[in-house]
């Protein structure tokens, strides 16, 4: 039977999550020193149905970087999902600092990237943009978490700057260990929240 | 009536203690392109009088840099101090935090010092010395105060990780900073200090 338009569109997408994957792996493995033979190794496909994907392997990289950042902290559906502000912001912080160490391997290469100014500048701008899209969104829901009583009634700037402090302090700390100190765990998420939670004083004062 | 040798000695060491002072102001508006000239000036002494005491602008900013270290870092006493092991931990973290927040211009110079790489091995030795200390002790005040129930229960080498992350990632955004936007303020050392404080379900389960 001859393959349908259809049929050929969705092996091509599958094919191409496949290398994107297995780049991931790839990368975190081995760093930016791997090369397009590896990855379409990795991905038990012919390094030639691999370039017809990506022109490159900066091209593939650029992707892959790309997509971590959007999935990561652009985070689109957030602000619409179900819960209290409180359990949305639980949430979105657990899940950065989750993915982080599910994949510390690869979450290290970016911010290893990051710090050395060797990324592309539209890519440089993207992650900008989007961390400032990040803190909006966190701003948005600490002012409605401290409506509702979940989050501490300290200025919102201060309550800011103290969490995205603790983030940029462990982002930099994986960017600086070595490869081999990476089994030294970040903390737990819920640990990293408290900093926003009303104690148990004003807990109380609320009821 | 002629001046005694101890009268002399007071004398001497409140010159010092003067230059010291006025070094710290002059260093923290110029830069490390503040000349000996500029801090003789501002402790109104003769420039020939600020060579007694200090051979070079170079022997000054390191004893300055020295002492900062050392008076904030090493924080001697903080472990004979009354209070319990959550009062000292407290104070210990306030006043790390309050001296940035104090003298943020000089803090400023200090980390970015530490990142350019410019300072001397010895002092840069020092700083990592007075940091290990710093963390074996808050590590102590932790481990006792989950003992008295004033720290929460987790792992303490994640609470540690959680708090040297979120000092770390303020320190470095004062390196990071520009100058006019130093007005950007430190948080309150207690919206830090809730990461390591039980919340309101464990400390019912410890009365």
């Amino acid at each position: 039977m001859a393959r349908t338009a259809e049929a050929n569109q969705r092996l091509r997408e599958a094919t191409r999550a496949k290398l994107l994957e297995s780049a991931r792996r790839v990368f975190a493995r081995l760093g930016r020193g791997a090369t397009m033979a590896d990855v379409a190794a990795e991905a038990q496909v012919s390094q030639g149905l691999a370039y017809r994907h990506f022109a490159s392997k900066e091209e593939l990289f650029q992707t892959l970087l790309e997509q971590v950042v959007q999935a990561d902290w652009l985070l689109p559906h957030v602000l619409e999902m179900p819960g209290t502000p409180g359990e949305r912001l639980d949430f979105l912080i657990t899940t950065v600092i989750e993915s982080r160490r599910e994949q510390p391997e690869f979450y290290q290469l970016f911010y290893q990237l990051l710090i050395d100014e060797t990324l592309p500048n539209d890519l440089r701008e993207l992650v900008a943009r989007q961390s400032q899209e990040f803190q909006s969104m966190v701003r948005q829901l600490i002012v409605e978490g401290q409506a509702t009583g979940e989050i501490a009634k300290d200025n919102p700037d201060q309550l800011i700057a103290a969490l995205f402090a603790c983030l940029q302090g462990l982002w930099s700390g994986m960017a600086f260990l070595h490869q081999e100190h990476l089994t030294k765990p970040l903390p737990d998420a819920r640990i990293v929240l408290r900093l926003l939670k009303p104690d148990s004083e004003e807990k109380e004062r609320n009821l």
